[in-house]
C-alpha cells in the first residue's frame, strides 16, 4: 500500500539540509552554536533547541561530515527543536505514525514524512475492552487501585507492538519515527496520557485537560526516536473528543460556506453541524435512549460477517454477501440496517417493525415466545446454528435508529437548519464505513436527502490524524476547529421523547419526511 | 547567614498566586486549560506549558482548593513553564542553588527566591582533582574510556551531596529547589554537562557548545524538584568561560562608561578589559609562561595557612597571621605575595629576587645547594618542620607575577588604554579574595594605580550565578556580556618575551612604572 495524502502546506516535522562553514581560528563558534546559527539564519527564528544528551553526538557528526548535514526538525510555532542530525549523504528517512484511538479498535498508519505518503496501516482490538466495552465501565475500572495505570499500559503496549510490527514489515528503523499524532475521544485520550478520567462523566463534566498539545514520546513510554514527539488532538469537552476534531479536519466541512452534517458512529455516536464559521456538536452518549445503542447493533466487521442483504420483494428470497466471501458467522451493523430495510420493503415487517407471519413463512420461528427470523439456516452457516434476528433485536435497532434520527432533528432544529439545506452529510466511523445510505434512509435512520449528498468518510479520525501529522497548517486548523465547536447538551425532555416516539416507526410516523421510501404494496 | 542580594528586576522563577473561577455547566473548560487560561490572562502569553506527568496531581490540587492556588513558574522569554501548583494557603517555599564550578573548588549558595536572599553557602573540593589538577590533564583523562562519564558523575554527585546537606541544614525540602544556576570555565561546563572537552584544547579550539541555555535538572541527574531547571552560563570560547561572564555580571563594569579591568585569578588567570560597549579578554593559560603558574603559588586557603606577612624593615622580625589564628601549616598565594613584598621592602631580597644573605641572617639556610628562607621555625609550626621559601619558589613566583603584568600590559596596549585610564581594577577569584593589592603592587604584579581603584570581588563567578538565579534581567544581561566579549589570542612573540623579561624584576626594570614602591634603603 502506498497512497499520497492530500494535505496543504509544509510539515511540522521536516528534513532540512544544511551546509555550514567549518570553524577556523577566525570563526571559532562552538559546534552546536554553529548549527543553531545556521538554522537561525535559515528560519529567522531565535528559539532553537537541541537536547544536551544529543550534543556530543551531533558535534561529532558535524566534524566528521565537514559541517554538511541533514537536520530533522520539529517546528512548534516559533520554536524549533532539532530532533536529529545526520550526514548529508544518507537519504533522509523520516517517518511518523498516525493513530486513531478507538474505544474498541485502534487504527494506525505508518506515514513517510518525506515522500508524504501512507506506507502501511494496521488495525487492532483495543485491549482495554477486557475492562469494559463502554466508556463508563472503563472509567469505573480506571478509578480502582492501579486501574488507570493498567489501562494506560495496555494501550501503550499495543501501540509499541504495532509500531514495531509496522516498522519491521516496511523495513524501517523505529529511530526513524519522529512523530506520532493521536486522535481519540476524551476518555481514550485521558487513558492514553495516564490521566484520571473520573470527572469526565460526573457533573459538571470537567476533563483534566483538553489541550495536551505536544508531548515527548519518551514521557509516554512510546518507543520511537528518543527525541520524538506526540501530537495529541485537543478535546472539545467530556463528550466531544479529539477524534471528532480530527474527523472534521478530514471532512473539509470547516472550509465550506454551506452547512454540512457530520455523524461519527462508533462505540458512541457524535453529531456535528456547521460550516466555515461555526459548529454545534452533540453526543449520543448524552441521550439515554442511545446509551450503547448503536454499538449493540450487530458484531464488528470481520471475515464471514454479513455486510449486505437483499430480499427479492416477489420471491422473498434472502441473498447475503459476507466479508471476504467466507461462510456466514453473524451480521454487522450495516448488514442489520440492510436487512431491516429489505424486510420492510418486502412487507415482511410492518411500520412498527413487527414481523408479518404470512409474509415471512417458514423463516419465522418462535423461540421462548419470541419471534425469530432465520437469516441463514444452520446448514449454511459457519457456526452450524441458525443465524437469526429476533423481534427484540428489531426493537433495539428501532430504538437506536429513532434516537439517531431524533438527535439529527434536534440539532438541526437548534441551529435552524433544515435537512434539505445540508450541502453534505458525512458518515464517519468504523460502523459508518460499510453503511448503505439507501438502507439507512429506508429505515428512517438518516434524513431522506439525495443520495449524492452522502459521503462515507470511513475512519475520518485516522484520516485527520494523518493530515495533522503531515502538515503544520492542519495542526493549526485542528485548533481552530476545536475552538469553533459549541457543545450542545441534549435535553431529553418531553419534546425530545415525542420526536423519539414518532421516529420509532419505519421509516417514520410522518411519511412525508421520507418521500423516497416506497413500500412494495401487495 | 542571610544576606540580601542586590539585583534588578523580577525572577525568572516566580511564585504567583491565582484565584480561578471554578468550573460549572456553563463554563466547562478542563482543569489544566483553566489554569493555563488564568496564566495567559495574567501574563498575556500564549506559550504556557505544564508537563503531562503533573497534570493529574495539579487537577486534583485545583479541585481540592476550589481553584485557588500558588503556581511556581519558570519564565523563559515568551514561554512559561508551570513547575508546581500548590494550595494557596501554604507559604510559598521556592529555592534555588547558585554554583561556581571551579577547577579546584566548587562553591554553592542556597538562595531563597521569594525573600530574595542567600540563606546558606558551602564550598567543597572538586573531586575531579584526583584526575588532574589542571584543565589539560583533566581533558586528557576525559578522552579515555569512561573518563568523561566518570568526571561528570563526580561533579554531579558532589553537587547532589551539597544540595542535600544545605537543604537539611536549612530545613528545606529538596523538592522546593526549582532552579540552579551554574558558572564555570568552558571545560568545567563541558564536564558538568557530560560533553566531550577534547577539542577545547586543540586548534582551532572549538567547544561542543557555548550556549547550552536552560537544561532540565532531571536530564543532568541533579536531584532537585523533578520539574526544576538548570541555567548554564554561556562560554565565550575555549579559554573564556561562563565563570568570567558571571564575574563581569557581578562586577557591574558592563554598565559603566569608563573602562575597567577585571582579573580572575583561579587555577588559571583570565583578564577582561572594557566598559558598557566592548570587552576584550585573554586567558593566562594561553601564555606558556603562566601555565599553572599563578596556581602553584602556595597552597589553598584553610585553617593555619599564612595569609599575611609583615617584616619590620628595621628589626627584620617576621610577623605572620594565619587563617582562623591556628598554628601555621603553610602559606597561600596572598601570603606569598605579602612575604615577597615584605622581603623586598626590607632589603632581604634584591630587585632580581635573590636573597641578600647579610640581610636575612640566620633565617637563610642552604639545603642541597639552594637557599631557603625560614618563614616559621619548626618549633612554632603545626607540621613540626620549618616552613620555608626557597630561591626556586621565588623564581617561580616572579615568573608568574611577570606573566600577569605582561598580560595586563599587552591587553591594555592592544586596546590603547593606559592603566591610569582605568576606572576600577577588579580582582576576582578564590586566590584574589585574600590578596593585598599594596603587596601585589610592590612586587610589580599589578599596576601601580591608586589603591582605591582596586576592588576585591571574591568569588565573582558565584556572585554572578546568584544574580542570574534571581533575576530575569540578569539572565538577559549575561547573554549581552557574552556577545560583547572579543577573545584575544595572546601572541607570545619577541615583544611579549621582552616585556616579560623586564617584568621579572621587582617591581620592574622600569622603576618609573611603580612610583609608589619605595624600598627601604639602608
Amino acid at each position: 500500500m502506498s497512497k499520497m495524502v492530500e494535505v496543504d502546506g509544509i510539515g511540522w516535522i521536516r528534513n532540512i539540509s544544511l551546509n555550514l562553514k567549518p570553524p577556523s581560528l577566525k570563526d571559532n563558534t562552538a559546534d552546536i552554536d554553529r548549527l543553531i546559527r545556521g538554522l537561525r539564519d535559515r528560519f529567522q527564528l531565535n528559539d532553537i533547541h537541541l537536547s544536551i544528551s544529543q550534543m556530543d553526538r551531533v558535534a561529532h557528526t558535524l566534524r566528521e561530515t565537514g559541517y554538511s548535514v541533514n537536520t530533522i526538525l520539529l517546528e512548534d510555532r516559533n520554536r524549533l527543536q532539532v530532533l536529529e542530525v545526520k550526514p548529508n549523504q544518507s537519504p533522509p528517512e523520516v517517518y511518523g505514525m498516525a493513530v486513531d484511538l478507538g474505544t474498541s479498535q485502534v487504527a494506525i498508519r505508518l506515514v513517510d514524512l518525506v515522500a508524504r505518503k501512507v506506507v502501511g496501516e494496521s488495525s487492532v482490538r483495543n485491549p482495554q475492552l477486557d475492562h469494559g466495552s463502554d466508556i463508563l465501565t472503563r472509567i469505573h475500572f480506571a478509578t480502582q487501585e492501579g486501574g488507570l495505570e493498567h489501562l494506560k499500559d495496555l494501550i501503550i503496549d499495543v501501540l509499541n507492538n504495532e509500531f514495531s510490527r509496522l516498522a519491521r514489515e516496511h523495513h524501517i528503523k523505529k529511530e526513524d519515527i519522529y512523530g506520532v499524532s493521536v486522535a481519540g475521544n476524551t476518555t481514550m485520550t485521558h487513558l492514553f496520557l495516564g490521566l484520571n478520567p473520573y470527572r469526565i462523566c460526573r457533573e459538571p463534566y470537567i476533563p483534566v485537560v483538553n489541550r495536551p498539545g505536544l508531548v515527548k514520546a519518551e514521557d509516554l513510554s512510546l518507543h520511537i526516536n528518543r527525541e520524538g514527539y506526540v501530537l495529541v488532538f485537543p478535546n472539545v469537552g467530556s463528550y466531544v473528543g479529539g477524534d471528532i476534531v480530527a474527523g472534521i479536519l478530514a471532512s473539509n466541512m470547516y472550509r465550506k460556506e454551506e452547512v454540512s452534517m457530520f455523524v461519527d458512529v462508533g462505540t458512541n455516536a457524535e453529531v456535528v453541524l456547521g460550516n466555515k464559521e461555526w459548529f454545534v456538536a452533540c453526543a449520543g452518549a448524552a441521550g439515554p435512549a442511545l446509551e450503547g445503542g448503536v454499538a449493540r447493533m450487530g458484531m464488528m466487521a470481520g471475515p464471514g460477517v454479513i455486510d449486505q442483504v437483499r430480499i427479492d420483494p416477489t420471491t422473498r428470497r434472502v441473498e447475503i454477501t459476507t466479508i471476504e466471501g467466507k461462510k456466514p458467522v453473524g451480521i454487522c451493523g450495516s448488514g442489520l440496517i440492510d436487512l431491516l430495510a429489505q424486510l420492510f420493503l418486502a412487507g415482511m415487517i410492518d411500520v412498527r417493525g413487527k414481523y408479518v407471519p404470512d409474509m415471512c413463512g417458514d423463516r419465522l420461528i418462535n423461540k421462548g415466545g419470541v419471534d425469530h427470523f432465520i437469516i441463514v439456516k444452520a446448514e449454511d452457516s459457519k457456526t452450524g446454528k441458525d443465524l437469526t434476528l429476533s423481534q427484540i433485536d428489531i426493537d433495539v435497532l428501532l430504538r437506536s435508529k429513532a434516537a439517531m434520527y431524533t438527535i439529527l432533528t434536534t440539532i438541526s432544529g437548534t441551529a435552524g437548519i433544515s435537512f434539505d439545506d445540508l450541502d453534505t452529510f458525512y458518515i464517519a466511523g468504523t460502523f459508518g464505513s460499510y453503511i448503505d445510505p439507501r438502507s439507512a434512509i429506508t429505515i428512517g435512520m438518516i434524513p431522506d436527502i439525495p443520495l449524492e449528498r452522502y459521503t462515507i468518510l470511513g475512519n475520518s479520525s485516522l484520516s485527520g490524524a494523518t493530515m495533522a501529522l503531515l502538515s503544520a497548517r492542519a495542526r493549526d486548523e485542528m485548533e481552530l476547529i476545536r475552538d469553533r465547536i459549541t457543545y450542545i447538551e441534549l435535553n431529553v425532555n418531553q419534546e425530545f421523547m415525542n420526536l423519539f416516539s414518532a421516529a420509532r416507526f419505519i421509516p417514520h410516523t410522518d411519511r412525508r419526511l421520507f418521500p423516497s421510501v416506497k413500500v412494495c404494496e401487495l
